[in-house]
């Protein structure tokens, strides 16, 4: 059987050597490991976006895939270094600080191991007295002995129980008296796009229909920032350019979207707990 | 034998984990495959970039290699996703939405089919009403079994005239008088350098030979935007930092280059089909 | 035995095919070879950060590890491509042009061997004119072969004297009357942190310790331009958000932050041999 892949995650970007260092330790340990990148551009010490980038592409891997996230704005100091089996059967590698909230909330978590520095940190070539890098010297060379076998899930160090995890809350959506009610839980930062929290399929117990034209209300922190009628589709490529259309985005959840513009930045939104959604027809 | 090469090309950035989901999806229906990124940052929506970064690197790939290129704005809308074989024995797996203008002119299309998403598109895994993300559903997936041998090339559905894929006009440069004339094609975005459609060889035609000045006059929509006697080197390193040169580009096509310095944004030039460049002694 | 890895690190970012085109060659020369990512964002001509990048991730690497490094103004004009092999056993594939300054200083040389372009340059695919691109017709082409083990070391071309290697100048740290003096040697342009040139071990030296606090004198050009009462700490993470500190970086070396921002950004600083630090209690 070949061994799992390691699924890099951080918020290093590629602009010096830390990734290239964390990778040379993987192929230290065992040379046949496969190393994929997830991102190295997770926004700085933003462990919440940290959280969803695992949650969003992990059921699209190979059971037993190794994940590593790194977004570790308190590395030296006392927080935890694990390792989290997550009850659809893949490992992550991560400070617990918050960046497995998603995972345990929308997954599950079946169980977790304090990395046990004495044996699951790298030793030797002056890194000993090293507080600041536990990516290179802790998580991706623990993640490489568990990925190659030469420890197992149980070696990683002790386990720790499940309601001890860091992790932030997590806010539901309501549907009630024909509204849908939610947050933004997250942008894509690229297309300028915003996530709802709200699955198509409460939209569809609301009976809103692809085709439909709803009222939508965003409010911040109590005041509304944007109210406008707009049509729910398929895909932004319904509306024209420049228009805004609500959609179903790629994990099956209500979106917003300028057709080959960006939602965001036009209209000054963003998203978290402040950023509360509201759809009715 | 190996198994090809899947080399991916898209406007999706690494920002967030929509590469990481796409590559999963490859993994998932092929532990052994392997994925090389060409670029995730063609710019976005820019259909002509993609068909140029398509072309540019591929004849130096092993044949055989399969492309993936997912630069789509019109994702989910009725544009087919097609692959096509090139005539020197490449796969491309793209929409046909003008993507593969530069290959069908300039090396030719020996056949292009329709990716039956009956048979080649992702299923399970919550996907199945989602119209926004081909990217992972269709062209990953579908290039992962073409790469896999789970089907050949004829599996991945119809084949259909040659003549019914898209493409953008393309402007082929002039040799007359002792003037050559042809357009910036495309940039570098990098280093800021342009270049032109026209290859060294019209250049020799006309008697331009490296060590010349040439009168070199750039006009956009017709005015006259850029005049100069210019050099023609072999290389940029061969004037001075921030002298401007004519050199002989990666692609044996004539180019501009301010050493060390963007000649796109120094004279706040760019490049399309309104950028005509005319050569002089 | 596997052949060794490819580790490339450049300064052509992926905005565009280049990096394609270099590991279409690779993979050309021998299917079988794997390549990985250093870094493709090294600050444009920017020979000094290529040389401390080399130098940075190297010994995390296993033995053997080929590195190619282009970070190239002068290709095309008369600087050598050569193949140097470190005293601790690992290959670097560059242009002789300041890139090896690290490497040379701190780890040293065993031997360097210039590129036989005769042999050891691409042929055919309308490459032999091409001047600007040696990344992909030489340094990729030659380090494929090293690695594959088409050619040996002494196949790459013939040694020349180790002191004919073109290197900037390095300065070393003082303690002098319990004052430690040194420079920024380089920035995490991620991050916003500043190296010093000064180990760890010489602020023991001086008596410093974790949970000092010392003055910090930085001049530029002779001129002070940051002077502060500044704690040291194993890590940033020991400081509140914002407040700046002394901590002990990746490499074990002296270095300041500001906990979650950019010590470079906040105080306009940069590194070079004219960015002059000073410690005392």
């Amino acid at each position: 059987m070949m061994k799992p892949i390691l699924v890099f995650q951080t918020d290093f970007t590629y602009k010096e050597s830390a990734v290239s260092a964390m990778y040379g330790v993987v192929k230290s340990v065992d040379r046949e490991l496969e190393i994929i990148d997830a991102t190295h551009e997770i926004p700085q010490y933003d462990i919440w976006s940290a959280s969803f980038r695992l949650f969003q592409p992990m059921k699209f891997w190979p059971q037993g895939t190794v994940f590593v996230s790194v977004v570790d704005p308190g590395v030296g100091t006392p927080r935890k270094g694990c390792v989290a089996l997550t009850n659809d059967g893949y490992y992550v590698v991560t400070p617990d600080n918050g960046s497995l909230t998603h995972l345990k909330a929308w997954v599950g978590i079946k169980e977790v191991r304090e990395i046990d520095e004495n044996v699951n940190r790298l030793k030797g070539k002056n890194t000993e007295g090293v507080s600041v890098f536990h990516g290179r010297d802790v998580f991706a060379y623990c993640a490489a002995r568990l990925a190659s076998g030469i420890i197992d899930f149980q070696g990683v160090g002790p386990a720790y129980p499940l309601d001890e995890i860091i992790t932030y809350p997590l806010l539901e959506p309501v549907l009630k008296d024909g509204k849908v009610r939610g947050i933004f839980e997250i942008g894509d930062p690229n297309f300028g796009n915003l996530w709802t929290n709200i699955p198509l399929e409460t939209f569809k117990q609301a009976g809103f229909k692809y085709g439909d034209k709803l009222n939508l209300t965003v409010t911040h922190a109590g005041k509304i920032v944007y109210q406008q009628r707009v049509p729910f589709n398929e895909s932004f490529g319904y509306v024209s350019k420049g228009e805004v259309t609500i959609y179903n985005n790629e994990l099956m959840r209500v979106s917003l979207s300028v057709n080959q513009g960006s939602f965001c930045d036009t209209f000054n939104l963003s998203y978290g707990p402040d950023w509360v959604v509201e759809f009715e027809k």
